[in-house]
């Protein structure tokens, strides 16, 4: 099986680095890499057998030749065409193994369980620093890069583009940070986190400055309920799809189901979206050491959005928040 | 033709959203999207077409039936083949427009040279910000979340994982920083940029702490010497190829070939690394208003490493260093 993804050459060997993929056949892991990075690889993953040629992908047909290997297992999603053509011209067969090392990340150890801790305390900490700056006149973008710069200084990377969205920028979901300043009454929605040795950290809270509508209130407190019985759902033995419902149905029986137009949450690790994903039809089981965002919203379209999420730990009965 | 790439999506309008893609036909842009961002991109680019649908790919694929058309342009080396199979199910002809629109992004217009330049000065203020600190004690880490701290205050973000490289491991031309600290006599390399409005900017310094050997002074003046002569021959009309050369001669006539493990340099813009490459090989013309990195490195394994780069704009006459 060839392991060519970032996150999942991270997981398996603690190295960031870019420029090498991995090929896990008959207990043995072998690492192919280029001249360049030769002797960097061989000191990050001394017990490995590291090749490396002018041309990495050669390399590893000519080891598959000699190894007499005529099938191997390659993420098919990320399988490129030209990559694939020249699989196909030296006879190689390829199956699928599409997340077979996600769905091992899904559940973490207690390493990196503690490493996902401090990324969320460290998350939840810039947050209640950077709350304290949220006043009338101040920018999306110059709350962003506080973030950063707070970030920085607990040395810690953003594990996502940060989301500072005021007034009618907060019912964008995936809203890109810019010059507009924050009003005396507004709605302020910010979606941040970090990574801390690898691992992720994900919230995201919702408040109004100032004068507060009804409509705001109605909407919050729904979204809170909704977050809610979603978090409860959440335990061992429940399907994902379950808990995303669980959510959906508070929304939508109170006639706004068609603004709560993305799925309840992810799993969380080193990648900041990662499997399971909390959405409607997924049957895939919640399972004990899983790290898992709920994060239910509202969104109307030209007013404004409220989005409330925490990360979650699955324990053995049920779940704990971890970024509190 | 099909535009997915983020840096030519963001060069064609001017966002950085994740998550649309664009169809160029008959005079014509027209931009997909998912029900979720639909209010989003359409209200970052009120001058297009928005189609938004639950499976975007989808919406393309109607689209296309509708419009009669039988083969589109796509950028093979990004294909995977997932995409490829929906393509050929739909009888839809690819043909290759693979580095079309990376192509049209070499030469720079006057906005982009005036962002390019702030870029380029913010990350040299900052170097000399942070060169300060460097003394024996810190670590690689310190410094280089330092940079991003800085970056953070003047409101840029970095343009690639930086490196900072003590000792040994400056002969690694990819470091990843660690908790390694600076000791009494150690080689420095710092190799850093950041992103303003869009634009990258990409500068490297080594300098010696302590006691410089004579080797440490000799591979220095090869490389200072070889940037220079690389930097001379960069203008218009010349080879890629020839600026690479110019540098590599000099490093090999004085038998350090085999430790200058890269090429020259490559050009900078909305991505960190763009066209054109200045490696051995590469035929294309420099132009103006091309911005090109000219970066030798001589790369002792075990021992230390030096590279020195500046960013330069390519004047009509020749051109003039960014990064200083």
């Amino acid at each position: 099986m060839l392991v060519t993804d970032p996150a999942d050459l991270f997981y398996m060997t603690g190295e960031s680095l870019d420029g090498f993929f991995m090929f896990l056949a008959k207990g043995q892991a072998h690492v192919f890499t280029s001249e360049m990075l030769k002797e960097q690889v061989k000191a990050a993953v001394p017990f490995l057998n590291v090749v490396a040629g002018k041309d990495p992908f050669e390399s590893f047909l000519s080891f598959l030749k000699r190894g007499k290997f005529n099938s191997i297992g390659i993420d098919h999603s990320k399988l490129k065409v030209s990559t694939f053509e020249r699989f196909k011209k030296n006879n190689i067969k390829l199956l699928d193994s599409k997340g077979k090392i996600e769905e091992i990340r899904q559940v973490k150890d207690n390493k990196e369980i503690e490493k996902i801790r401090i990324s969320c305390k460290i998350a939840s900490q810039t947050y209640e620093a950077v709350k304290k700056l949220i006043k009338p006149g101040v920018s999306e973008i110059e709350i962003s890069f506080k973030i950063d710069e707070i970030f920085a200084r607990k040395h810690v990377k953003p594990s996502f583009q940060t989301i500072v969205a005021f007034g009618d920028h907060s019912a964008y979901p995936h809203h890109v940070c810019t010059a507009r300043k924050l009003l005396k009454n507004d709605t302020v929605l910010i979606d941040m986190g970090c990574i801390f040795k690898g691992y992720c950290s994900d919230l995201t809270r919702t408040h109004f400055l100032g004068k507060i509508t009804r409509l705001n209130k109605q909407v919050y407190s729904l979204v809170a309920e909704a977050k809610k019985k979603a978090t409860q759902t959440l335990k061992p033995a429940v399907k994902a799809g379950e808990v995303d419902n669980a959510a959906r149905r508070i929304i939508a029986s109170a006639g706004f189901g068609k603004y709560f137009i993305h799925s309840t949450g992810h799993g969380v690790g080193v990648e900041i979206h990662e499997s399971p994903r909390i959405s409607r039809k997924n049957k895939a089981l919640i399972k004990p050491g899983m790290v898992i965002t709920i994060e239910p919203g509202i969104y109307l379209p030209g007013k404004f959005g409220v989005r409330i999420e925490d990360t979650y730990l699955v324990t053995e009965t049920g779940n704990e928040v971890m970024t509190q």
